[in-house]
Parts: structure tokens; C-alpha cells; sequence
């Protein structure tokens, strides 16, 4: 039972045992990753267990072409979007994806969700992304590896920066968020959540809700993450 | 005290017990029952017993054509719907009957719930289907009866398969889900209700929202369903 | 401390209790009442008191004219409405007042709740009534005492029989319920929680959801309370 | 550790729990501060503490010109604000800020929450105020404190007394309430809530829902706050 993959092991466990305490899934609808760039591995929920008997040991290791390195189980079928992910985004650390409420409203929408207020400004500048559905011959195909590729694609196309935009929905289907550690990927899976649902509360109450302006988005968000940023504690 | 319906009994209390932790119910507003297909009986909750008293030895056990055969409590008002179920569908073991908010929400506007999205065809790869309201006569004749009826119509109406499709909309009333056994059947219930839900919230942000695209339903239904599935643990 | 009234007080006490417990209140935005019909008095939560530090020895008894006749707590605000409904409707036996979220939000909308399914018919026939806003005179008079005119005049002008229908909304107030006692006329505060929560779904997805047909009203209503009824243990 | 603001931290802190124990916010998504009138101090949640972490000895003391009297942590980004409206609103003991849902939504929509019923008169007679968005330059210049202004001007502009009406919503950011002390402005957080929820489902449900009409308005506010109030214990 000793492994030299424990210690990524338990973050990969503790970030999904997030994703249940924070109310961000139901029964098996959800996965964590946790890479260890260094030795060029990512650790990954087993497919379809229940959080109420996940244990730490269960974790799956791969590396970036989707090769077991260790573990009994069979990995998450989201697995090789995951390492997608890793392999051309060198600087994350870990990725959350869920079927959250909110977020899965928008996704079954096919709409960016539109920066609407601070809440949404404080993390990042842009409408969230809806990635539209793959083309019918990628969804045949190798699809877990072809939604990396699609979301890679949604980035390219809307000339958006994965280090500053660390989520993304995916039409029809749900949320992959991303940061520079496991428990960073499912804080954004929260905040997503968040902000999806007090824009759809917003679209209820006024239709014609404007943007944030740029003034705005450009403040909050550059007194936490800017140069002269004076939010925590440094 | 000694039954020879134990384990039965036992697997319909857990069940029912589900219903409540779940949050899929208030009161008494919903049930349980699990079938032995071998002898030919199945375990129902009794009617109008609180979740807060509920004992397994409470647990009634009738044969299809609703014969009492042990237990001395009343059974649930909906016992006949489930004997007609598990008379003619040879392949259910559970069936769970609830007032879930959400999936009572569309039961009431008489609508099928479009598929979406890929939380609904990880599923099942149908609309979930709301049968009509019955006709008077037999609303006023042996309407529990009747009820298994109207589902088995709805089946046949809309070509769909019990084993395929595991749920249905009672129009103006409520679910009725089924599976391989009571626990199954309880899953079902909760996953209708979150697809309930996130179909409700997709129509308020996009009353356009197209259904999901056959190529990702068939793709998502058969990773968890198909011969070559790769989903959980075999 | 010994009181005469120890167990009336201890059920109003606990059907208090009862509305936290069901989250049908914040802080002190309810209250709920008891009665002994033989002595001719009523047991009311004192006003203001918050539910973490309310007492069963706290709780005022007063007559049906509004006279304290034990307890050192101001009574509740809304004491002459109770004292009013058990003046008139003589087979009540307790009452509960909340601000519950949906119910409220149907008093503020100043619409009936329309009978859009069984859940609703298992409890009552008729559209749940949303009494008008009373003149500016008698609000400007003794309030809470023409409130319990106002609900009167409401079931008169509706034709409806407080034994059947044991809720009514008061136009952008909230909800009263009644019932055999104090423990009843809760549960009817939570069941008109829930039909208001799905009432309001149902509209926003189907804003033309017809009324529930007659015989389905009449089969859900007479299986729980007609003289054949056969649901709950007899 | 020894700290002669030692009182004041603990209610500082005992406020700020309340407002992750009450569900207002998520991670660090508000800050409640608390005035030391006698001395010109107040104490404010250090910026970026997770709830589960914070202890009363974080608590920072600052006076109404944002110097640190004491306190080794880095205090809230929103302090200026507070300095502001302590500064300005001489019978203020306590402000709160959250990111509640509800309360977002609406001041994302930049719309006043109108008064549609006694909920919100128990409180105020007024609708909730949402102020504007400022304008570019004093966003880019000193914001927090700004903002300050911001909310003076817009209770100037709609002829508002803070005394009377204790919360406001900064457009496209969130919620400012306050009170006699800390503590009741956190209850005043959590009544904005319930009032911003209940408001936008009655939207829902009837777009053309009239304001509540100003008998009920001043009944329901007088006898909670006027000199004959009869709510509550005196």
C-alpha cells in the first residue's frame, strides 16, 4: 500500500471531497484532478464512486497520454480531457469538473454567461465561455480527448487567456474550471455557480441588464489579482 | 416478529428512508416498494406513516393482484399503480413514487422534459415524458389501477422502452421512477428531479435552447450504457 | 410557576418551535396559537421573542375578547386576528401565521393560488384565496382585529367553508392557516409552502397550465378526507 | 495579546461569523465592522480570512480616517467605505457588506426593490435604494472611498434619512446595510434577503404587482418603530 504518489493522492481525495461538502454535485456527477508537473503526472478520481466511500488510496495516476502509472481502478471518463488540459496548459495545477445547477442551466443555453456585477469582476474580466458542441465526427471519435481540443479552440477563438480566465462551460453538457492547485479548480467551481446564478436571477429581474463597465472590471479585478493588488493578506 | 420477508422488508425501509434523506419529499408525500420476483410479492411503505416513526416491521408485503399476504398495516394509496407496474414491466425490482418540487412543476404544465443536456442523456436518451391526465370514467373507477395503465399507454404512445426509459411524469401529479431494484428506482428519482430542474432554469435563460444533438446523446448514454461502456467500475 | 395551563402551553410551545424547525420563519417573522375550547382561552407565542431563547413558560394565554389572562410577555402583533378566527370559526383549534417565501410572494402578487394539482387536491378543492387589501379606514382602526374580518368577509364572498379550506393568503400580507390544533395548522403552513413553490414553477414553464379537471380534484380530495377515503392509518 | 479593544474585536467577530452562519456569503464574500463611538474607532474583518479560520484577536482597528490603531493584519479592502459612512452617519454602531444572491441580483439589474408588502414595511417605508454606478473617474481614482459618497449622494438625491432606511445596493456590486450595532446590521443583511427574494418572485408572478398601499406602509412600520409602537417586548 505504500505509494510515492501519496501526497498528490490526498490532494486530488480532499479537492473532491470538496466538490460534495460544497453542494456542487450529486451522487458520482463530478471529478478533481491534482498534477505533479515534476514528475509529469496527474492524480484523478476513479469513475462512478460514490463520495460516501471514496478513499484516498482509490486515486488513479496518469500521465499526459493517458497512461496508468497507478492504480486499480479505472479512472474517470473525463480523464483524458484532463490530461489535454495539462499537456497544453503548463502553468495549472489542478481541474474541477461538475454538473452544478447554474452552471449546467447556461451550458444547456449555448450563452456565455455576461459580467454582470463586482461578484463576477473579482475573478475575472470577460463573460464566461460556453464552448459550443462538437462537430458529430469528434463526438464519434476520440471524444474526451476532442472536448480538450474544443476547449482550447473556444479560447483561441475568443482570444482568451486560460491563466486569466480559469473556466469555461461546455454547451449542452457543464463546467470544466481549472487553477494553480486542486482546491483552486473547485474554488472556481463554487464561484462559477455563484456568479451563473445571480445572472440568471439578473436576466429575470431586468432583461435589458447592462454589462459591468469597463471601469469597474478593470478596478475589482486589479485590487485582487493586480500589480498593486490590496485584497488578503500578502 | 419473525417474518420470512426480512431482507425484503429491510430494502424497502432503506429506501423509503432515502426518499427523505434526499430531500425528495415532505411528510408523507411519496413511496417506496421493492419487489421478490421469485415469490411473487413486493415490500410498500404503509400509507400516511411518517418517515420519523417508519419501522422495516411496519412494511407490507402484497402479492400483484394487491393480496394482502403480511403486514397489518394499511398500504400506501398508490399500492395498486405499483402491482400493475410490476406485473407487466417482468424486469423492475423498485419503484419510487415522490412529490419532488421540480418534476411536479412540469407534471403540472403537462410537458415533457426535453433532453438538454448530458446530465439527462448520461440517462437516458428520450424526453422524459409527461403522460396526459386520464379520462373521467376511469378516474372515477379504480383510478390506482387505472394509473398503471395510463403509464403503459404512455409507453406504448411514444414507442418508448421501460427498461431504457426508467421514469415518467403522472400529468397534474407527479414522478413515478423504477430500476433494477428499490435503491435504483430512489437514484431515479433524485436524477429526474435534478434534470427537472436544470431544464426549468435552461427554458427562463433560453426559451430557444435547442435539444441536445443525437450524436453527443448517443455518445454520453452509451459511455454509461452501451456494450463498450466506460463508466465506474465492471 | 406551576400554571393551569401548562399543557396548552407546552403544544403552542412546540408547534412554535415547529415553524423554525420546518424553516417557515427567520428570526421572529411568525407565530403560531393554541386553544382550549372547555376554558374558553387561547395560548400565544409573545412578540418579538427570537425562537433560540423562546420558553414554554414565555408563551401568554388570553380569552377570545383579547384579555390576558396569564403571562407577563406582551403577546404576539397579530393576537386580535387569533383571537377573532376563534371567535367565529368554532371548530378550529389552532392557527399559524408565517412569512414563508412563495406564500408571500403570492400575497404581494395578490392572486389566488390556482389548483394546478393533486398535491394541492389532496388538501383542499378550491383555489387557495388571496384576501384583498383591506380600506384604508379599517387599517387605519383596529388592525388586527378587521384583519380577521377581512379573512371572514373573503371565505364569504368566495363561498368557501373554513373546514374545507383551512389557508387563505392575505393580499400583500402573508398566510394564515388553521386547523384540529396547533400541530395541524403548522403542517398546513408547510404544505401551502410547497404548493406555492410549485404553482409559481408551474406558471413559468407553462404560463397557460390549465386548472386541475374536476374529477381528479374530487378523486385526491375523497381518497384523503370523503367518507370512503382509504388513505393514512384509520 | 493583551488588547483594550479587546470587547469590541469580539463583537466584530461574533458579526462576522453570524454572516457565514446565516448563509449571506461564500468564502470571504463580506466583512462587518463595529464603532467604538467613545473612542473614534472601529474594528473590521481582516481582508481575505476564510470564516472557519478567523479569530477575534484578526479583528483590526482603525480610526474614521483609515489610519490602523491596531491590528497586524491587512484590514478589509472595503474599509474606506466604512470610515466613510461612520464618519458621515454619526448614529451608525455597525455596516455589513455581503455578496448575498438576492440582494446581488437586484443591484446587478441597477433597480430599487420596490415595497410590495409587509415584510419589507416591518422594516422601512421606502424602496430599497440602488445607488448608480459612479462614474468613471472617482471608480479609477480613490474607489472605496468614493463609494462612501456615492451612497451619501444617493440617499440625498432620493431624500432618504439613514436612520430610517438602514441598507442600500451599490449598482452592479451588492449590499451596504447598517444598524445600532453590528449585530443589526447583519440582521439587517439577512432581512435585504429575504425582502430581494420575496420581491423578485412576486415580480415573477405578476409583473404588474402594485406597490403596498400607503396605509399598510405606515400601519405596519408604526407599529413596529413609531412612539405608539405595541411590537415586541419593551
Amino acid at each position: 500500500m505504500s505509494s510515492s504518489y501519496k501526497d498528490l493522492k490526498q490532494e486530488c481525495y480532499e479537492a473532491n471531497m470538496q466538490l460534495d461538502a460544497l453542494k456542487l454535485v450529486i451522487y458520482t456527477f463530478g471529478n478533481v484532478s491534482a498534477v505533479d508537473r515534476a514528475r509529469g503526472v496527474f492524480a484523478i478520481k476513479p469513475s462512478g464512486v460514490p463520495y460516501d466511500i471514496l478513499k484516498p488510496e482509490d486515486i488513479v495516476i496518469l500521465d499526459f497520454d493517458n497512461n496508468i502509472i497507478e492504480g486499480t481502478m479505472r479512472p474517470s471518463s473525463d480523464t483524458k480531457t484532463h490530461a489535454y488540459l495539462y499537456k497544453h496548459w503548463e502553468d495549472i495545477g489542478g481541474i474541477a469538473h461538475t454538473h452544478a445547477t447554474y452552471s449546467v442551466a447556461w451550458a444547456q443555453s449555448q450563452r456565455d454567461i455576461p459580467i454582470f456585477g463586482t461578484t463576477h469582476a473579482d475573478h475575472l474580466t470577460a463573460d464566461i465561455p460556453c464552448a459550443p458542441p462538437m462537430a458529430d465526427d469528434l463526438i464519434q471519435g476520440n471524444y474526451e480527448h476532442n472536448t480538450g481540443i474544443q476547449i482550447l479552440d473556444c479560447f483561441k477563438d475568443k482570444g482568451l487567456s486560460y491563466k486569466e480566465v480559469e473556466m469555461v462551460l461546455l454547451g449542452n453538457h457543464g463546467p470544466f474550471t481549472w487553477g494553480k492547485n486542486a482546491a483552486k479548480a473547485v474554488y472556481n467551481s463554487k464561484v462559477l455557480e455563484a456568479v451563473a446564478e445571480m445572472a440568471y436571477l439578473t436576466l429575470q429581474i431586468n432583461p435589458a441588464a447592462p454589462r459591468l463597465k469597463d471601469s469597474l472590471i478593470k478596478k475589482h479585478y486589479d485590487r485582487k489579482h493586480g500589480k498593486d493588488s490590496y485584497y488578503g493578506q500578502s
